[in-house]
């Protein structure tokens, strides 16, 4: 997972340089003010007009002919961080007095049709959103059949805000807006490494905000690896011993309520990548001087995987858990007496030994309700084995979803030469130019890939990089995951301007998205305005 | 102010990386239990026990038997800020029930004997902290001056703080804890430049909270230069024209709110340093093709300065104001004749025209109520001309506090090769051993040196890599400028294990505070706990 690709200086380091002088045009230095649409990802359908509305000091929530009663706080808290980042920190001072009463508005309607708010893969989430309301043009009007895809619609107003340096407000410009919108894939993810570096919970949680910004909805949690198990796992407690130290740990209450609005896709990487089990539990380790993968001959194995994914599902709710499965060495099988006898006994050579162990751990998964993500490997050594509730995550090169969803499995796509975020050669261009579809023409085999996931391995990512290390890349892959196929830029300098606008907003949140020149997460190489950087 | 000093790797770097494979004793891996104290900058006095108290659910603020009103919530939201940081986002789930009752906290009485919170230079910001308290063992005691005291004090308290995996409630351990603290140095600060990159009011709030939680106390905001304009000015209205774009600005509200409970030393960098000016106002260059260092011929030049800075008497309400005047090419005053014409008649070559221009300078500052500092060209120039109210900020090197003390005039220290963040190969154990009073012995002397400050020059860092740029880094000065001289450690390998723990504590909270090992701001070399890098 962790393969560095040394390739040659990536062209497009050398372009970038050259084209934010070139195509100045391009790059709105108004700070976002300028000509066309700055909405990241781009939506289905938008229209604009040329006016602009203000909104009102206290810009309230409504939800007239709304369903959805919002027990659990879902869309008012949505609401509530919408109002944050609109202000961006400015000192609203405006004075409302001296408005024409026509151009404030004074709330936003939500209209939720589903009563329902369980978050899950496939959920409802397009939106609707008109500002002004033509019926009642005080407010703004938000309709959705979720209340997923009114937060979707809220993220949307929210980059149509800008404070008015003049009126000293919160203005909409180019109203009236009226904008239809749905992602095209369902699966749109983030990888998370939590064991190579333990990240701290309130840095989770400000990537989890952020990837809300860009409509991603999975956070796919990897939490525990070969180095470190942070998590607490109740029915086995001395897995945490696996831990860092301490203070370097997740309470099964802090997982609980970590997803604010995301999806969590929760790893358990087996049966490599698993030595920090044994810490508490030696018994997992084939032998002290050979500590992974984990112990095939030893039924323990499976009781503790039985044990972590039962406790798995009361907390993460997503209809999938990821396996893992990959870089599977087996040679600690085969050279532990103890474990190499088991396999003869068995009649299993080492290959045989590991389908055995993804599959058996496959069932236990099924056996709680999941359905199953598993890396590629497993799909490449045994695929016409994998359970048919099996998603083939791909990450070693291009080419795999094509064959997976060939053979009627479904795949999220991640080829690490594009979209590993770890890869710091590969630049925003690659991250938005990797098309999950290429050479997968069938629409019922298109269906198939169920989406894509940009990753953040941990190895050299801790709390002091992270943010620069995932924005604006992780930003090029989700518009290329949520927007319509017809509607992406077919060559990525066409949204040099639009995509550092969301960067420069994203710093404006307090986001520390890195500059759009150079590689993933350079430092700025000169003074200069976000917007030329 | 942007020479970076090239040099041969820093020792360190090497050393480091090998410390922390050797001194693993120094590195408490248990996250902040180890033996030890481990409070950041270190107090004057402590003293531990081997007891626990925990904090109970509703913790609260008492202010019995304290004069101070607090009418501006100053220690409300310092105490808001207090429990925020001490939860670390963790899920407080103890089942207070099952403890004895005798080691619940219920909260913090706070006594501050002064009515006046005014912050000011040279405010009292001692403070002593018990907890428990032994009158009574239910409360923590905090007892101050004044509220910056007790600020302080909270800072401390919360650093005592640890959420315990195993109750699941917020632990003191090590009580009874008794600690006296003052610091030894008034002026403690922080630079952040504005111009060759803005920050985003976020950030800059984030900022300078993490620079209380290692008691600076001065945010230095170097607003403008040559590069961008971005503060509104009322009294020139045209000045922020010369801002990057319309959306990296600060209105006056925003520059007003910003201190958070910090005082704000606010820099006009005259007369170099200030191209962006005449975008707005394009007479005060020079002329078109030479437009820096202001105009020293034209009137306007001091109207301007003068409207500047009676705008900022109104919001900035620290002592003392920064003039700037380092790094003045006077050649744009010499090659245009109107100018030259202008030396000519009145009898002055460059150097003195430098000097009657910072001198005029000053007389403007002083007129609207401000001390003034300076950089330190100025001293070397001509520095028995400079007012005796004058603070002479030296950069350049070691060596210059001695002089302008000598001199009879005050001194702040930020020597670029140990206390300038941009410098990448100036690493923590060259901040932390930065001693202001070097060769200084006189007592009455050593007072003239009002205390130093670590610069993070902006030419390199936006919001991107700004937070691990400035920390580590800024706390190892930080101690050097809190803690009295005799308790600082004499050998840097010393405080390892605390200033680690304290890097850690920052990531836990939040902040971007990068590995101890490496040059500034340098990502993770490899998986590893935090204690240990």
């Amino acid at each position: 997972m962790v393969m560095m690709e040394k390739r040659e200086m990536n062209i497009w380091v050398v372009l970038l340089s050259v084209l934010f002088v070139l195509v100045e045009g391009v790059v709105s230095k108004k700070g976002g003010g300028g000509g066309g649409v700055n909405i990241w990802p781009m939506p289905v359908s938008v229209s604009y007009g040329h006016q602009s509305v203000f909104m009102s000091k206290d810009f309230k929530l409504k939800t007239e002919g709304s369903n959805y009663k919002d027990a659990s706080c879902i869309l008012k808290d949505g609401f509530s961080r919408f109002l944050d980042v609109v202000s961006l920190a400015h000192v609203i001072e405006g004075d409302f007095s001296k408005f024409n009463a026509s151009t404030i508005l004074q709330g936003l309607n939500v209209v939720i049709s589903s009563q329902d708010d369980e978050l899950q893969y496939g959920v409802d989430e397009s939106y609707k959103l008109l500002i002004p309301s033509p019926q009642n043009p005080a407010l703004a009007h938000l309709e959705a059949k979720t209340v997923y895809g009114a937060l979707h619609g809220l993220q949307t107003f929210s980059q149509l805000c800008q404070f008015n340096f003049s009126s000293r407000v919160i203005e909409v410009s180019k109203t009236p807006w009226t904008i239809t919108d749905q992602p095209r894939f369902s699966f749109r993810g983030l990888l998370i490494d939590t064991s190579r570096h333990y990240q701290p919970l309130p840095t989770l949680k400000k990537v989890i905000d952020s990837m809300a910004y860009a409509k991603l909805n999975v956070f796919h949690w990897h939490i525990v690896d070969t180095q470190s198990f942070p998590l607490e796992v109740p029915s086995y407690p001395k897995l945490w011993d696996g831990a860092y130290s301490i203070q370097e740990r997740y309470t099964v209450a802090d997982a609980a309520e970590i997803r604010r609005g995301i999806n969590v896709l929760a790893e358990l990487d087996v049966p490599g990548h698993a030595l920090s089990w044994g810490r508490g539990y030696p018994s997992l380790w084939p032998s002290k001087d050979c500590q992974q993968p984990l112990d095939v001959s030893n039924e323990f194995s499976f009781k503790v995987i039985d044990g972590i994914l039962s406790d798995f599902s009361k907390i993460f709710k997503f209809k999938f858990v990821h396996l893992g499965g990959d870089e599977v060495d087996t040679s600690c099988w085969t050279l532990t007496p103890r474990v190499s006898k088991w396999l003869e006994k068995h009649g299993m050579n080492e290959t045989q030994a590991y389908e055995y162990f993804v599959l058996r751990a496959q069932k236990i998964a099924l056996s709680h309700g999941y359905e199953i993500v598993n890396w590629e490997e497993t799909f490449n050594n045994f695929g016409d084995k994998l359970n048919p509730k099996t998603v083939v995550h791909n990450w070693l090169g291009g080419g795999v979803a094509q064959k997976v969803v060939a053979a009627g499995l479904r795949c999220i796509v991640s080829n690490q030469d594009k979209w590993y975020l770890d890869h710091l050669d590969a630049l925003w261009p690659d991250f938005y130019m990797n098309e999950p579809l290429t050479n997968i023409t069938d629409p019922k085999q298109q269906k198939l890939v169920i989406g894509g996931e940009v990753c953040m391995w941990g190895e050299k990512v801790d709390t002091s990089d992270i943010e620069q290390t995932i924005w604006p890349r992780a930003a090029a892959a989700a518009e290329r995951l949520w927007t319509p196929y017809d509607n992406l830029a077919k060559d990525p300098v066409k949204v040099i301007g639009r995509l550092t606008n969301f960067r420069c907003l994203l710093n404006r949140r307090g986001v520390a998205a890195a500059p759009l020149i150079g590689l993933g997460r350079s430092a700025p190489v000169e003074p200069g305005s976000c917007y030329a950087q």
